[in-house]
């Protein structure tokens, strides 16, 4: 452990744990085997990092043997976090209180997810994007960079709703695109670059770049360039 | 205490405790007075079991002395987990991390309960099923067998909402039924059985069995055998 | 610290905290510097109180030095709750688990914050409201008194979906409105005295007084007094 960190009290830092400089650990907080926390990371208090992926029977296999989290320079975590090994989250990143991010995700530089997020397994988030308030990543989702995803957005990444195993693909959210608050995204839709979704729109089907779209289900509102 | 539990540092465990064989507890984890693990449960880290009934002067009373938590055989429970005294989990039960479950609730063998999805009062969920993450399943609900209810689907018990005192009824979910991701099920529909709705629908009404209904509000898209 | 407090196991209370009479503080509790409880307070296990804002440079800065927590007589928060400094919680007031509030927030007496809801920064809630589960009450909104927001209804404040920084405003709710489950509020609509907001609605303008509205986007159903 680094000389100069700062650690809460009733912290548990398991063996293993790589600690960068002036890393600062809320009270309480557990930060198991395999997390590797960069130069001024900040955790807050009741956080528990580093979770090895589990299950029971009915839910996907994920595991691979111990795996590692690894937190970028100067990421800041909110409290009440929960992260599991086998996730990357880049520089500068910012986890709001009560986020969840599941193992095999990599998040870019600067990107926020909000307060009581969750980000499911297998999902790529790209650098500057802004995942707000009570957002639903799910898994096997691609977001490009810079894009918005506003509160409480919903994603899908199962059209069979559990009849076949093993079919699962979220969204792919292009560069730029914004997402309004309590929109749905349907199971494997393309939503365009720089295309803006209606809050509580239920997205069907692909998108244009550049459109507005919205409603139940989403229809364009206007067209690329109008 | 049985000697073979693997007991996490910082854990509370209230006398009146009972612990079967090879159960694991994770690190910060307060099990209260009146809960019982059945052999090779394993609670996360972060987690509160065991909470009796509270409220405020305008909330409902449903306190009626101490009552007891009681978790089956095999059943895993994720970190930052709430689970109340008065109900009881089936064995082989998954709760996702950050999920909650009140009072009076039973939960069948083998069902998912998804990361940070909620399940209120007096609700009964059957065996093999999936309970989405962030799903609120609200309370005075039946759940029956197999039946999958995706991310984020909403509900609610209160067709006054806040208007009139205890008339709550929540949504009856048949067997088989499938309930797309942000759907709004409203007081006391009736999902029939095999039954799908859309992502995003808002069911105002009952169904037939094995139809598919979609939209705001939730008309016919498909009959049964057809 | 009082004499009569009853404090839990590994409980954390910084310097500076001041603690009424009879106040119960559950295990694992972190209450940081700055937090005041008023008489009979009660706080569930593994919460986090009086947390400082912060985020990273692409979050509004709100940040004004060292603000106070102050929580009135009577009131009780569940457990795994966080709440910020730079915010008063009325007497009698009861949080749900999993609950978030932020900073520079106001709550009115005997209001309930539902298990898992959120509540964002510079908002106004009055006395006697019903803010259901998992509820997102989005920053710089006025909610009035005896106001019902049902679970899982969703607001925005952001009109520009993070293209413009610092032109934030969230909804206004006036006294005796009722949201319906999984509603969505656009940024700064008004939503009149007395108004019915149906489940699943999209909230897109500004509404009557004591009128019905549902649909997306949400249409009048009922005209005053008819």
């Amino acid at each position: 452990m680094t000389e100069k960190a700062k650690v809460g009290r009733n912290v548990v830092i398991e063996e293993g744990v790589v600690l960068g400089n002036h890393v600062v650990i809320g009270d309480n907080t557990v930060i198991l085997s395999g997390t590797e926390l960069g130069d001024e990371v900040e955790v807050g208090a009741n956080c528990v990092l580093g979770i090895q992926p589990g299950g029971n029977k009915r839910m996907r296999k994920t595991g691979e043997g111990t795996r590692k989290l690894v937190i970028g320079k100067g990421t800041k975590l909110g409290s009440l976090v929960s992260v599991y090994a086998g996730t990357k989250l880049g520089d500068h990143v910012f986890v709001g209180d009560h986020a969840s991010i599941r193992e095999a995700v990599t998040v870019g530089a600067g990107t926020v997810i909000g307060r009581s997020a969750i980000v499911e397994l297998n999902t790529t988030i790209g650098a500057n994007c802004t995942i707000q308030t009570s957002a639903y990543v799910t898994g096997d989702t691609i977001i490009e960079d810079n894009v918005f995803i506003g509160p409480c957005v919903s994603m899908s990444n199962d059209k069979y709703m559990g009849a076949k195993a093993y079919e699962m693909k979220g969204p792919h959210i292009e560069s730029g695109a914004k997402i309004g608050n309590n929109a749905t995204l349907l199971p494997g839709v393309r939503v365009g670059a720089g295309t803006i979704v209606g809050a509580g729109a239920v997205v069907t089907k692909d998108t244009g770049n550049h459109v507005v779209v919205a409603g139940v289900p989403a229809r364009l509102l206007k067209e690329e360039g109008k």
